[in-house]
């Protein structure tokens, strides 16, 4: 096969490493690669490396970033007074997505998880309280996901702020736009129904 | 989003191009390389490029290579009689996982089609003719796709070689091995049926 081609193989093998990437998928990748354009190889390699390289976090807020602070943490137009909380960078991602919010991001990078020996002191909650104790935040937005481990952090987190006399907010929980009632499992029902709201 | 950060952008952008890669998965595969250690990105990166830079086609039968000849060119105990005429690299790769055939390979670099504008010249043929010439190949193996385009190609190349006095032979149609002939379309069945063997 293929791996009589040392180079073919070496790409096969560095590929099908990836997530979600087998070694047929792989196979595919790598001889859809070999017929591409030099230039367009270089580019795709170049931008592999590079992105890995020149992307570190961001000092203030913890995202990913190609310069310090981001650019979220550096645009005047946001609102200090708001603050987001969330468990890794693709979340912020997912929150720009929705273009509704305009304040501040805080990147825990991780969760709370005693049976994965993942302490309070192990995610940036001591640097949240940091940020915190200038009085610039008026709301602090709990967006960690909404299952066990994400319900625990944002318990804790909040037990911590609510003396400082900052809101704390949770994002709803609830039957999600799109979703139907019959297949939506009945935790999900109860907390749509806890959260219903006069129209 | 993610679109912020332009290293980020710009891989997922590149890794979207890739078949099979839509933007979800560009940007779950990015978001993992960057959480990468770097030398393994970089080995990622290195070997992509040089897949690509150091592969080229066997001179001979046309096959992928970082040499030239390549190894099954080059192999003294492949059996110089047999020529297995095959599609692409990848049909190579297919041939030589079976691990039953010791001959040799001509890579066609495509099948006549005449919807694509793709003519008897446009592929590899002449070389293969070039090949047969000197007399030492026995039998031809015609092992393109079992569908129109293979077997016309098939049937072209079969009637440019038979006059040659070399045996030419086309790999079998019929049900596939742990296939269900509940669900083997008829053509195949059809063929199975053809070419039954006496036990």
């Amino acid at each position: 096969m293929s791996m009589n081609v040392e180079p073919i193989a070496r790409m096969v093998n560095q590929l099908s490493r990836l997530p979600g990437i087998g070694q047929k998928t792989a196979q595919r990748l790598a001889y859809h690669i070999i017929a591409m354009p030099e230039e367009q190889v270089r580019e795709l390699a170049v931008a592999i490396f590079n992105g890995k390289k020149q992307v570190h976090f961001c000092s203030v807020c913890g995202n990913y970033t190609d310069q310090d602070p981001c650019r979220l943490c550096a645009d005047p137009n946001r609102d200090n007074g708001l603050l987001c909380v969330v468990k890794d960078p693709r979340d912020v991602a997912a929150m720009e997505r929705m273009r509704d919010y305009h304040g501040r991001y805080h990147v825990l990078h991780g969760v709370i998880s005693p049976m994965e020996g993942v302490g309070p002191d192990d995610i940036r909650i001591k640097e949240l309280m940091g940020r915190l104790a200038s009085g610039e935040v008026r709301e602090v937005i709990l967006a960690t996901n909404p299952d066990i481990e994400g319900e625990a952090t944002a318990a804790y987190i909040s037990r911590l702020i609510k003396p400082m006399g900052i809101k704390v907010t949770r994002i709803a929980h609830g039957v999600p736009v799109g979703g139907d009632l019959e297949y939506t499992d009945e935790v999900t029902l109860s907390k749509a129904f806890e959260g219903r709201r006069e129209l």
